[in-house]
């Protein structure tokens, strides 16, 4: 094999869930049926590496030091809302039932994984929650293990130093059928019960 | 989302079996957590793009006119061996139980596709078979329903020249048990049975 190929198809098994099978798929489809899109794809990569960093205040991707989020005067910034990952982030966003600012983790807490309080930075969100204007943390990650860990951790860490701290609630989703729900967030939601 | 961000989404989107999920979960790994690696990527499909070209006699990839195999004067040139990818090349090398040189389709016939014998260059496999040297042409392409109209198409095209055509051997795998392979496959080695 070629070393140009070689080198490629072994490059390709940095992107997650690719082994080497569908490396070497995938270099034979960019060479062979897309050049176009492989030669975008190698700018976009250059591009996204020189330009894109975290924004100081939220964490997440962005070009300036603060993003357009975070400097919008339109957003309260007595509320911060912590999330796992940008598409989490976006999903809230969608959900159009929150006007404040948010702090992305870019991960969760696994300990199977080697990511911990350090590896999270956590002292980052620390930083950024005691900044004398945020008044409550609301915790949105996952309902996962790992979710439930991390807002766990985040959250004693937070109510230690005053803030009040809430979680998003759990239960029956809307439009869902007991039926067709599963029994732990059945119970989940029982013992939530809100009074009428 | 910033616009580096966005694009590199997009752009990832040209692998094959990429959907807007992964492809958004590919570059937020990339970025996050193996940022080397991205830039390796980007490195290695520039070089597969500027170096790599198809062997003027194989079609296969490689970085000179004709590529090492081709040239080789331990090859039987008497023997063409057709096969749809370089993957398929690989393996029949490791069988080694065959000394004569390849021809690269670099895909299949597959209409669903849009890809016919035009799309798949046949006039230069038909160029590279009645070159006068080659004697007998043996078509080991996949035996599924394309690789087999693949091969039909071939053979035809092929025998109308007055070539030797053969074809890759059907039966029972090497190992397999009667009890756990396929009807298709034992009414195939029935039909096609040898004498001894």
């Amino acid at each position: 094999m070629p070393a140009p190929l070689e080198l490629l198809i072994e490059s390709l098994r940095c992107l997650p869930g690719v082994g080497p099978k569908s490396a070497q798929r995938m270099a034979y489809h960019l060479l062979q049926r897309d050049r176009n899109g492989a030669k975008r794809l190698a700018g976009a990569l250059d591009d996204a590496l020189a330009r894109l960093r975290h924004c100081s205040r939220c964490n997440s991707f962005t070009e300036a030091e603060v993003c357009e989020r975070c400097a919008s005067a339109a957003r309260d910034p007595q509320l911060l809302c912590v999330v796992e990952m940008p598409a989490d982030l976006a999903m809230m966003e969608q959900a159009h039932a929150y006007r404040g600012l948010y702090y992305v983790l870019m991960g969760r807490i696994s300990p199977l994984d080697g990511i911990g309080p350090r590896e999270l930075k956590l002292d980052r969100l620390l930083a950024r929650a005691t900044d004398g204007v945020v008044q409550e943390v609301i915790l949105a990650t996952n309902f996962t293990n790992e979710g439930e860990a991390t807002a766990h951790y985040v959250g004693e860490m937070l109510r230690a130093r005053g803030l009040k701290v809430s979680r998003l609630a759990r239960g029956v989703p809307v439009g869902g059928e007991l039926e067709h729900t599963d029994v732990g967030t059945i119970a989940q939601a029982m013992v939530e019960r809100r009074s009428l």
